[in-house]
């Protein structure tokens, strides 16, 4: 079985160089982002819409050109498990998507994906094996036409230097910088 | 120069290969990425805060263990060129930023930075040279702490089958999944 343009191992191997360990959300995830590559429609330029923030976009950035920094990967916090593949123009694109109905057929799968852990390392082979076993059968598809202008990251605009601070900052966020209108990340 | 545990050149094919092509901002976060992990505090485990999605946050990526996927990795949208890396549990960290001060040194670096592209093919190289000439005196570094309660993922919760698509969602977010919820990103 081959993941992208690698083989099983290897994907793992990359997995862990890259998200530091390898876990089922990555497989799966790697599977997935296969099965849209192959059913991508046609065009030169693609884009990629994760429907979570936990773990597939990882191989999205593994498997694709889509990354977080240049843009053309868009991370939606759905707390869903699928992943879309779209031609940049068109909007046209594949979405795939861990099916319910399938993963009833793989009760270990099914319980790693419904309490989204597991507590004992044998547990955690099995399943990274049942995994390897289950495939594709375990993914849904559907074409869809994505609204691009909902999904393309706006551009930056304008950029001044922020009075209190003095680094630069979008004008269109407001007369201050968002670390200086009180929504800083950092304790004062 | 080294970029974290790579020579220039090698940063520079990596981010190619990643990125998909070599920008003023995946060198200058490298740059910065580097400097944070030169003078983060003593610790085993720390998470990044990127105050920008554009670029940023793939010289993070490529540079530390901290990825999007993994959790480790948090993005704000302000617009920020700017790195924090921190120890988990206190908090503690080292905050790395362009500084325009700084910046005034070198006018074609400054001029990329405020007008956000260079438009002639001849420039891009001029500015790239300028970039590694000044290498890490472009940079701003302070001592932050971090709320690390407000840039944490929480937890996904319970899990669901949405009534209206038949997919699994995260309980929290209502009745139905986000994309069932007029939320969705795909024309019907």
């Amino acid at each position: 079985m081959n993941i992208g343009t690698y083989s099983y191992e290897e994907y793992v191997q990359i997995v862990i160089s890259f998200h530091g360990a390898v876990e089922p959300g990555l497989i799966i995830g790697g599977l997935m982002v296969d099965q849209a590559l192959k059913n991508i429609p046609e065009g030169e330029f693609f884009n990629a819409i994760c429907e979570t923030p936990d773990c597939l976009p990882d191989s999205i950035q593994l498997l694709t050109r889509c990354t977080v920094g240049n843009g053309w990967l868009t991370i939606l916090d759905f707390g869903k498990f699928a992943v879309t593949l779209y031609e940049r123009e068109s909007g046209n694109g594949v979405r795939v998507y861990l099916d319910p109905d399938r993963l009833k057929n793989w009760p270990g799968i099914n319980r790693w994906f419904f309490k989204h852990k597991t507590t004992i390392p044998k547990d955690h082979d099995l399943l990274m094996s049942q995994i390897k076993e289950a495939g594709h059968s375990l993914l849904g598809m559907q074409n869809v036409r994505v609204k691009t202008g909902q999904v393309n990251r706006g551009e930056m605009g304008p950029v001044a230097i922020c009075p209190v601070c003095g680094e630069a900052y979008p004008v269109k966020h407001g007369d201050t910088c968002r670390n200086c209108n009180g929504e800083s990340p950092y304790l004062v």
